[in-house]
């Protein structure tokens, strides 16, 4: 005890925090709450969660991949998550990769699963009419869905990158009219403007993830592999996107203009810059439309080694969300 | 003479400060005071104070905690100021450290003293009915008073700490229907915010202690001895938390709002994050409640050593609050 | 594949954009456009371009400068871009240096070319009556018109600099009332204010181009090779002035303020500080005036070695087009 | 000529300004000037100037401060400025100091001259009726007049300082009623708030000198001297006060504000932090009060040395005002 009172005089001076790093989403309440767990149910694509938190994996196709896509679907089993997978294109042409992405077998059958493929490999699929592989890929990894990535900046910016020939709008369009798969929509780092949020609102969808400017931007990704001129000229394009919170205002905006049987798609999962259980906390308590956080590179930095690992980071996660219910209250506007 | 004139014109090079720096709480009136000394007299407790200043203890327990004591104990008898213990939650415990804390002697019987413990003990006091061992203490202390500090983040983040079963509210409701002891109500780091002042401001104590964010945060102190996992999850609720001005602005909407006869606390102890006696007669001329200002660790660092050196620096305190009074205007909002 | 893959999750962490450096002037909209090249053709001084871009070349009178204006014309050629030449002062009094500046045999003759001069040799051959000699080297040079720079200030930090005895407005109308060329109207870093700009519009110009503050500033030039106290006593002078940003705003207000038949100058060229093709989309959507965006170091830099590294470097800017057409939307203020 | 362009291509990717260190106070208008020098006569104390520029000298009493004296007054005289000596106390007790004040036969009886003595001195004069001393002071170094400077910050900072027994306002309204002298009254680097600035508008006084914050601050220049205790505590002090622009601001309120002829004072010397030409441009044309601009270090940083570098100095400051009153137009606010 004598060394803990000690630590606490020399620690006193260290542990001040300027008010210029404040935090003023929140009031801190200390006088309502209990340290009491909170106990909670999600329900998505017909499935559960135990916390409304959705672990965007973003890779697949190595040996470390494997290793962390295994790691994260046990911690979606013990803790309550749901999982969308990362690019599975590579399956549809090396279905020596597989296990990989074979995760249902660990993380169960409560918690929903996506499988995710890009909007490019979907115009050429409508283009040779080969797109019933998509039901076959999402079948024979167990998920109970197929998200689609729209990336036509990274498309760009890869010297092999694809080519878009009709607007992505329309392709989705097209596809949703032919399959009755639950369908997430997502970008690939910066996010969705105004005017494709209204659009994708107005599709039958199971969810718009954001994948919003602050997190992993894979147009980023491709100009940190280019030559140092396209690096230079394409550097500005990066910039421009939306974040998490103002792509939230955006939907909430939407949320009031549009007719409320326009509104197709259930809900959002909201991604891209999110660093914290604060961020979602925030986020998805001002969201006027149902809606999870999603983290991505959080998870990834910890799920790299053992599971062990993994697991006392999320247990952390699940213990914030608990304090926050209890003692934090979001700011009225 | 000559050497102090060569000084003054290398010295003028250095001696500028740069506009973005300036303080634009005050106006700065030269024509209107003097040098006299101001003297006051502030009433607190059924005791005297001579400076509108608190002393807010932290320490307790340790060899080096009772010197620090013993020095803050001289200073507010030559100077005139309040004090607060430190937790003296170890002294149920282990009464041998009875005499790191006894400082009414060399304090003497003027001005106020006020003894400290958690809430979380206090749940436990009450769950277990020897909530008497409280009067008991300050009696044996000879202390005016007992602070209750509320502490629920600073507890989740200990891996030993106490779980608060009931709000803290209601313990406090509780207690205070059940002593006659004078109470102080303060946080430890992070502040209150309008919810929790709303509440304070009409349970009938002594006084709300801000310990608002900025100076000390106990929270803060947990989670530099945490492991590294914790630190990284938790570290997001540290930086929520209300500043001494921002909660200073939230008592005074709750005075013009709450009917008169409703607020029962009768005076506010503004600290947290005072850095200098401006800070001080800042927030107290704003104030619409009574109120002095408190410092902690201002005070710890001059008190390590021999009491001439917090002697030295509370002379500067004292001479500070007289040139401020003369020469210095709050700004009208 | 693999080896790609591996990349991705490496890059992943390093490949975030803080919010903070969002570009907020547009919004990203993936879902409506595609990857076809944009085709477009713009009209100036009776010539064509096919991007609506304009090369401020800056320099002439040395052998590296040969270099330079030799590529940019090739790009120009090839990419039908326009070309303002760099000041030709020179060329008035020593023909030698003709082979530098005599860049239509490589630009040919579908592209707009412009020579350059400044407003104290304008004044001085208006003086002596020798101002058709510009009309000579404009003829000589297969120019389709002649730039005039407004540099007041870069002449007074010049030891040696000119002096203007006469306003350059009124310098600029008599020179207009006896010439038939084409004509357009620069400063040279700084911009003009809304006063001058208020004026300029109002003169039968072809173009008054921007030269505004953010690039190459001509009086700082002179500044970084004066003496140390010229350099700090006329600093200052250099903060002053528009950016193009700026004064795109104030010309879109005057053109709101003026009678529609007082406006003669036909387009802007906004240049200075266009440091990428996002800033060039950006202004020349917003102007309300037909405008073209020009850079000048962009291209300087590029452009000092062999043909290829500047056409590796031009084809990225055309892509960059058609990238911000298909996919940004300028937002509105 | 070759090197100079090659100069100007190495030179232009280092000239150039970020917008954001802009000087927004005016627009650069260069179609409506010329470089003709710009003639100007002013008066004050009954003496003429060229310039509209105050010498702030700051000391005195040393062999090195009689050296600065010499060559500030030899300036004045080439250029036409006023001239406030420093502190002249030390000539009170220690006449053996008169040569480095005595300037005015080397500036010449042309421009204004004043002496300069503190509010402590003259309470102490008055209080001992020996008041007379100031008038034979100024009639010994034939000044126009005397500055009284208010320091109680400054002489509350020094171990040995002055105390003020009676409020500097009293002591001024006393003095004034009984001599015929022409005052200025100045502050010592924290300038004066609204309510001082308010009397001080309402005495006779030839000028008001700001001596604002930004510049050399004499109650810093104490703290620099003094043991770590003090320097700490009173430190925050230092960070009150008004800059020149604010004063400015707060004069004009009180222009428009009290009836016209309750100003009594006559001009304003608007200095303190004024570090360019540009700053005494700009205040001088927004002040509704005739005023001069006045700067101290800038000066003495280039009186130290042989004269003809003050000269060089000062003849590059005659040449700024001539280009901003040609070339730049104050924006209204």
């Amino acid at each position: 005890m004598e060394d803990r009172k000690r630590d606490h005089i020399d620690l006193a001076f260290s542990s001040r925090l300027e008010a210029k790093h404040a935090d003023n989403r929140f009031d801190y309440e200390p006088l309502f709450g209990t340290h009491h767990k909170t106990e909670q149910e999600f329900h998505f694509a017909g499935k559960k969660m135990r916390l409304p938190l959705w672990v965007s994996s973003m890779t697949g196709g190595t040996k470390r991949a494997g290793t962390i896509n295994k790691n994260l679907a046990q911690a979606c089993a013990e803790f309550g998550l749901g999982m969308g997978l990362g690019s599975c294109r590579i399956l549809l042409d090396s279905p020596e990769h597989f296990e990989d992405f074979n995760v249902r077998p660990i993380m169960g059958n409560e918690a929903p699963l996506f499988a995710n493929i890009g909007i490019c490999q979907l115009e050429n699929m409508l283009q040779d009419g080969s797109s019933d592989k998509l039901a076959e890929l999402v079948d024979k990894l167990d998920a109970d869905g197929l998200i689609i990535h729209i990336n036509p900046l990274q498309e760009a910016f890869q010297p092999e990158g694809d080519q878009l020939k009709r607007p992505a709008l329309e392709l989705l369009q097209e596809y949703l009219e032919n399959t009755t798969m639950k369908i997430i929509v997502k970008e690939v780092g910066q996010g969705f403007g105004y005017a494709s949020l209204k659009q994708l609102l107005q599709l039958p969808i199971e969810a718009i993830e954001f994948a919003a400017m602050g997190g992993t931007n894979f147009s980023l990704v491709e100009l940190n592999r280019s030559d140092a001129v396209a690096a230079e000229v394409f550097n500005p394009f990066i910039h421009v996107g939306h974040t998490a919170e103002e792509m939230t205002h955006m939907v909430n905006k939407l949320v009031d203009e549009l007719p409320l049987e326009a509104i197709q798609a259930k809900q959002l999962i909201i991604s891209g810059g999110i660093s914290s259980v604060l961020d979602g906390y925030y986020l998805t308590s001002i969201s006027k439309l149902p809606a999870f956080y999603g983290m991505g590179s959080a998870f990834l930095r910890h799920a790299m080694g053992d599971y062990s690992k993994l697991r006392a980071f999320v247990e952390k996660i699940d213990q914030s969300w608990s304090l926050a219910t209890n003692f934090l209250k979001v700011k009225q506007a």
